[in-house]
């Protein structure tokens, strides 16, 4: 099986102009089959306000109304997307800019109401994600950068978690590929303190999260790692955007293993 | 060679949820090989007045300042394209939504500055328009809907004319293709009056424009028509959204020929 690198790009480095380039430079340089998936960042916060949108978050999820659904994917789909993109192509990667919705490659449902009402949230359907469509990209040396909007079979758009994307990508492609997903943000990896944690594994997670080393917004991260490990991918790593190649090398950021 | 039809959904029908929804339907009962161009609309003047930036429009081309790019971008290859691209997939179309930044397949040039500074608006490179992504999709039965962004080779992303794009890739996928070029919009075709002209020639054109029958904005969407047949398209035909299945049997709207 071939090697696949699948990397997830947060909202932070999305933010960060200079961060971004940094980056980029180093993701055109992978020579490997290579797929982006990325996150939103404060545009979307920022042209909700401007437009009058009040922004919700409850439990570290945006809660998305009809306007703010329409923000997400004029931001997502249309302006990081497209930019990132086009800064690709110029520096050399064939890169083509789509979104789960594209051929329905990732199916996804609206996410139901419980205690809270998400609004248009998708859930991805890992089962019946199609790789078809990127599996000829890859042939053909393309590299698709993914931006996290989905759809609903009757073709309603749906905001959807990034991280969750990529890890559902992981899991499809690991039939295919053997797949290496890296999770980049801008901290070192999984932090004790100040060092960098550089292996968990099943067991040590669940004392980390006991002693509450790893708490908040790294769990559903963590959590979506070990559900790609569980079901075939090769190996996770979460790192610095900076030390992109380093982590693809397992020489930085953390390391996560069955 | 086999038979390939290209339409150009204009701004009028997109703003029409009713109009556009029809269209739709139609466009996704089509069983030869297609591509979508789509404009904009009153969306992205709608948003840009909400964001405080005034709409500029100069002999009918929108004046693009940064700001304005950037609702274009998000207009067209986001909101209006991906919405577009989910409700074909619902219905059965193996819709993609790109554009032409993406994998560079449409290259283009910033427009020089004359008497009038367009700001960032697009100037396709016909000669450079890469085809093969278009024909690896239509080959596995995907259904391209194109949206009205290019990119420099800079990796700067420009907002481009969609008759144009519609026309140049009419004539790049001509050598690949008998290419059958359809622009549709709210008018029956073009006009004499009430009546619609059936069929026009290079030399009847000559009259029309001399008579002032045709004028303004459908000078540029004929001399596009026009140049298209030169370069190769098998034909090209101009009419109503709702009539397009009979546009394309060529028992409606106006025939362009030579």
């Amino acid at each position: 099986m071939k090697e696949l690198v699948i990397i997830k790009i947060g909202g932070n480095i999305i933010d960060d102009k200079k961060a971004l380039s940094k980056f980029l430079k180093t993701y055109n340089s992978i020579s490997s089959p290579k797929i982006l998936v990325h996150g939103g960042g404060k545009v979307t916060t920022q042209l909700s306000e401007k437009l009058g949108i009040k922004t919700k978050i409850v439990e570290g999820r945006r809660i998305t109304d009809a306007d703010t659904l329409n923000v997400t994917i004029m931001v997502y789909a249309g302006l990081i997307n497209k930019n990132i993109t086009a800064k690709l192509n110029a520096k050399g990667t064939k890169a083509i800019g789509i979104c789960g919705a594209d051929a329905f490659f990732i199916p996804s449902v609206k996410r139901k109401k419980n205690n809270i009402d998400y609004g248009f949230v998708g859930d991805v359907l890992t089962d019946k994600i199609n790789t078809k469509l990127l599996i000829t990209l890859l042939k053909d040396n393309y590299a698709p950068i993914i931006a996290p909007i989905t759809a609903n079979a009757k073709g309603q758009l749906l905001n959807t978690n990034a991280d969750t994307i990529a890890s559902c990508l992981a899991k499809a492609l690991s039939k295919k590929y053997k797949v290496k997903l890296v999770y980049c943000f801008e901290k070192e990896g999984v932090l004790n303190g100040d060092n960098v944690i550089q292996s968990i594994t099943t067991k040590t997670y669940q004392a980390l999260k006991k002693n509450k080393i790893v708490t908040d917004g790294m769990i559903p991260k963590l959590d979506n790692a070990f559900d790609a490990i569980k079901y075939g991918v090769k190996s996770v790593a979460i790192g610095h955007a900076e030390k992109l190649k380093q982590i693809i090398q397992s020489n930085a950021g953390t390391s996560i293993t069955k």
